[in-house]
C-alpha cells in the first residue's frame, strides 16, 4: 500500500510529474536539451525571485552546499546553525579543510540578527551561512531581519540552505541579498529526490576565483563558467528525467496554482498543524519561528512515536519521528509540496483516534 | 519526433524502465527503501562480477571518479589516458590538489601493459587509473593484460572508469583485481542519466583512511562507512527514481536477456559496425582495441558529419560527431544498452543512402 507522506521529503509527487520522469531520452548536447535546460532554469529563477543565473545539479542539496562553501571561502566561513542541517554546513567545510566557525543557537531558537551582527562585525569572515528552514527542529529563520543587519557587511557572502522551504514560502533571494541560495527537488517543489538547484551572484562567482582548490564535480565556479559560456549546457551528463519533471511541475506551480496561492496553502496547513500541536502537545521551536513547511512537535505526552507511525502506516499515512537526538522526544508533520489541507485534516483526525490507543 | 539514439549516452531506455522512473515516492529511511537499495546493490554486483560492496551515487560517473581518486591517493596517482575521459581523471585530481602524473597514449592506441609496468615499477605511485572504454576514441583497453602485469604491484590501487562499457561487455572486476570500478546508468546499463555506481575493495577503503581531506558528498570512505553501518542507507536523500528503474532493468539484464546474451549482442553489433566502417571509412582506434559499445570512425572521405547527422535526424536517427578536437575528423556510432542489431542495420542503410547526397 502506498503511504501518504507527511514527512519532510521525499514528498508525494503529482501523477503528471511522475509521468514526466518517464519521458524518453534525448541527446544531452542537442538543441532540445539546451532549450529544456534554459526553460527550467528560467522557471526556477521565478520561484527564487532572482535575476541571478540558476545552476542545476545532479546531486542532493548537500552537494551544492559543499560546492558553495568550498568554492567561495577564501578566508573563513561562519556557520549559523539551528539544527542538524545547519551543522552539516560546518562538516562540509571541515572535510575540505575550509576554515570555519560553527555558531549554534539553542535548538528550537533562531539565528538572531544580533548574533549575525556580532560575528560579522569581527571582520574575520568572508562567508556566512544561514539555514532558511531547519527540518530537524521545524524552524524558519528570520531572514528579513538578518538581511537588514547584513547590510552593514555587504562584502561578506551569504550562502543559504533553502532546501526544505523554497517553493512553499516566499524567499525573495535578490531582495534579501542572498549570494548563493540552494534548494533541492524532493521538498516543497514537489519532485522526486536526486536533483538540486542554486542561484549565485556575480560577485560571489568573482570572489571565488582566488580559491585555488575548489574540486571538480561540485566546483561552483567551474560549473557556472561552463553553463554561462555554452548557455545551459553542463560538463557532465545531467539527470534529464528530473529536468523533464521540473519543466512540468514548475508550469503547474507558476501558472496553474500560482506562487501566491501555493504559499497561502502552505501557510494555512502550517497554522492548522500548529494549532493542533498546541492543543495536544507543544511546539518544539519558539512559535514565532515555526516553519511553514514542517511542524516539529514536542512529545510532551510521552507517546511512542514509533507506534503512532506504525498505526498510521496501517491506515496508509506516514509522519516523521524526531531527527537524530530528538527521536521520540519530538515528531514531525510535514505539510509541503502538493499536500492539501483536506488531507492534513484526515491525518490529524487519524492521529487523534490513535493516540488514546497507544 | 523522438530520435533513435546511436550516441554514447544518453541511450534509449526500455518503456518499462521509463515507467519505473515514475514510481510513487516512499520515505528514504523506511524498510522498503532499505530493501530496494539492498536489492539493487546486489544486482549491480552481479553485473560487476564482484563480491565487493556496491555504492550507489546520485551523481554522474564523474562524481565517483573524483570521489575515488581524491579519497584514495595518499602519495601520488598515475593516470593512464587514452582520450578525453582519461584526461578527466587527471583534472579531477589536480583541482583537489591530489598529486598526479598524466600518461597519455597516442589517441587511438591503448594503454599497454608495458607502460603500466614502466610507471608502476618506479614505486612513486599508490594509485593508478585506467579507462576501460574510452568514448571519445572508441577504444577498449586490454585490461586482462594490464591485470597480469599489475600482479607485480599488488599494493598500488587500481581505479577503473567503466562508465561506457559496464553491462555491455564482460568486466570481471574481482578477477581483474580492480579496487574501485565505476559506471553510470546512461550507457550500456540502459537507464536515464543522473546516477552512478561503484564497487570498492576493502583494502582501498582501509588505505584511504590516511587521506585527511576527502571532502563530503563524494568521500568514498565516509559513504561506504555509512552504508556498511546502516546497511544500504545513504547519508543524503538518493534518487529513488533511478533505483526503481535499476531494479526493473537489472532483472531484465540478469534474468530475461541474460548477461552472456547481452554481451554477445553488443559484440555482434560492434563487429557489424566495424565491418561497415572499414568498408566505407577507417576505424579510428587500432582495430584490436576497438570498443564493443561505441565505434569511432575516421572521416576519411571528408563528409560533413554535421550534415549527415541532420539528415539522419530527419529520418528519426541520431549518431555522434567526434568528441572535442576530433569533431568532424571522426564520428561515432554507439551500439549499446538495448539497441538491437536490426535497428543498427536500418541506421547503416540510411547512412549509405545519405552519404552520396552530402
Amino acid at each position: 500500500m502506498h503511504k501518504k507522506l507527511f514527512i519532510p521529503g521525499p514528498v508525494d509527487v503529482r501523477p503528471e510529474v511522475l509521468e514526466a520522469m518517464g519521458t524518453p531520452m534525448i541527446g544531452h548536447r542537442t538543441k532540445d536539451a539546451t532549450e529544456l535546460q534554459k526553460r527550467v532554469s528560467e522557471k526556477v529563477a521565478k520561484v527564487f525571485m532572482t535575476k541571478n543565473p540558476i545552476l542545476l545539479s545532479t546531486t542532493s542539496g548537500t552537494g551544492l552546499m559543499e560546492g558553495s562553501i568550498r568554492s567561495l571561502t577564501a578566508k573563513k566561513a561562519v556557520v549559523f546553525s539551528v539544527g542538524a542541517f545547519g551543522d552539516r554546513w560546518a562538516k562540509l567545510a571541515e572535510c575540505n579543510n575550509v576554515p570555519v566557525d560553527l555558531v549554534r543557537a539553542e535548538w528550537g531558537h533562531p539565528t538572531t540578527p544580533e548574533i549575525v551582527d556580532e560575528y560579522l562585525s569581527t571582520g574575520k569572515y568572508d562567508v556566512f551561512t544561514i539555514t532558511h528552514n531547519e527540518t530537524s527542529t521545524g524552524l524558519m529563520n528570520p531572514v528579513k531581519a538578518i538581511a537588514e543587519v547584513r547590510k552593514k557587511y555587504p562584502d561578506v557572502l551569504w550562502l543559504m540552505d533553502a532546501v526544505s522551504s523554497m517553493g512553499g514560502t516566499p524567499i525573495p533571494v535578490d531582495e534579501l541579498g542572498v549570494d548563493v541560495c540552494i534548494t533541492s527537488t524532493q521538498k516543497a517543489i514537489g519532485l522526486p529526490p536526486g536533483f538540486s538547484m542554486c542561484s549565485a551572484s556575480e560577485r560571489a562567482l568573482e570572489y571565488g576565483k582566488q580559491v585555488k582548490y575548489r574540486g571538480g564535480y561540485l566546483d561552483l565556479l567551474d560549473l557556472y563558467k561552463y553553463i554561462l559560456k555554452k548557455p545551459y549546457q553542463y560538463p557532465s551528463t545531467p539527470s534529464l528525467s528530473h529536468m523533464y519533471a521540473l519543466d512540468v511541475q514548475l508550469d503547474y506551480i507558476l501558472n496553474e496554482e500560482g506562487l501566491e496561492n501555493r504559499f497561502a496553502r502552505h501557510l494555512k496547513m502550517a497554522e492548522r498543524t500548529r494549532a493542533w500541536a498546541k492543543e495536544h502537545f507543544e511546539l518544539f521551536p519558539v512559535e514565532e519561528y515555526a516553519s511553514n513547511t514542517v511542524t516539529c512537535i514536542k512529545n510532551t505526552r510521552g507517546i511512542s512515536v514509533k507506534d503512532l507511525n506504525a498505526k498510521l502506516g496501517e491506515k496508509g499515512y506516514q509522519i516523521s519521528n524526531g531527527y537524530g537526538d530528538l527521536k521520540e522526544k519530538t515528531f514531525r508533520i510535514a505539510h509541503m509540496a502538493d499536500r492539501q489541507p483536506e488531507e492534513l485534516e484526515t491525518l490529524l483526525k487519524l492521529i487523534d483516534e490513535i493516540i488514546p490507543t497507544l
